[in-house]
């Protein structure tokens, strides 16, 4: 089936203060309850969990994600600042989907094949014609 | 300046049938008038230009890009349908960058700062308690 796919970043400079991995991220350190636990859910190395966490913790008015001091083991919440961004996040990406459903993704889908062809039927159709 | 990124993608099964490159090499080939022309402009390789052109004209229901019978130079030009589905990709982008507008983007940009922080100032900010 056709589908579309809506790929949101928020930029602060350079960085990308929340996009689609960095929101996950969020979700599965309130679900685990620590960095190690929401990288290991993902499959990516602590470290770099802890990068994504630390980029999220410049860009925004406050930390999203506070550490619990004095223990070991990389327990860790959100902050009620990560809780906003997060859900605002949300909100915006789901209004998103919603203003594609109805304004012109149906023109697209229209004239979109369920699936590709597995090449080209056409005898003109584009092809290389040498390098250059 | 804080600042948002949409990346639309149309999907067909497994392959990206328009995106923000697809979308450009289109405009760059209706500029130049050949896969090379516009391969040239944005850097990439012909073959690299001519395996993008492939994949859209063959998850649409139609070829976007014709090249010119009987050329060896690559000469190439949109169809009425690839003037069409570029034509609503770039109309879906507006009008979603305007939902996005009035949408809750002013939500997240209260709470984002003009730039990151360069390092964390608190003692607790989250930070590597070891590697896991």
């Amino acid at each position: 089936m056709p589908s579309i796919k809506l790929t949101l970043q928020v930029l602060c400079g350079d960085a990308i203060a929340m996009g689609p991995g960095k929101a996950e991220l969020l979700d599965r350190i309130r679900h685990t309850g620590s960095i190690a636990g929401a990288a290991r859910d993902m499959g990516m190395s602590y470290r770099r969990a802890w990068q994504l966490v630390d980029v999220m913790n410049r860009c925004w008015c406050g930390r999203l994600v506070e550490t619990v001091p004095g223990r070991s083991s990389g327990g860790a919440c959100l902050t009620q600042l990560g809780e906003t961004v997060l859900a605002r996040y949300r909100a915006l990406q789901a209004s998103l989907d919603d203003c594609a459903a109805t304004n012109g993704w149906h023109d697209l889908t229209t004239l979109i094949r369920e699936k590709p062809l597995l090449h080209q039927p056409e005898a003109n159709a584009a092809r290389p014609v040498g390098e250059r």
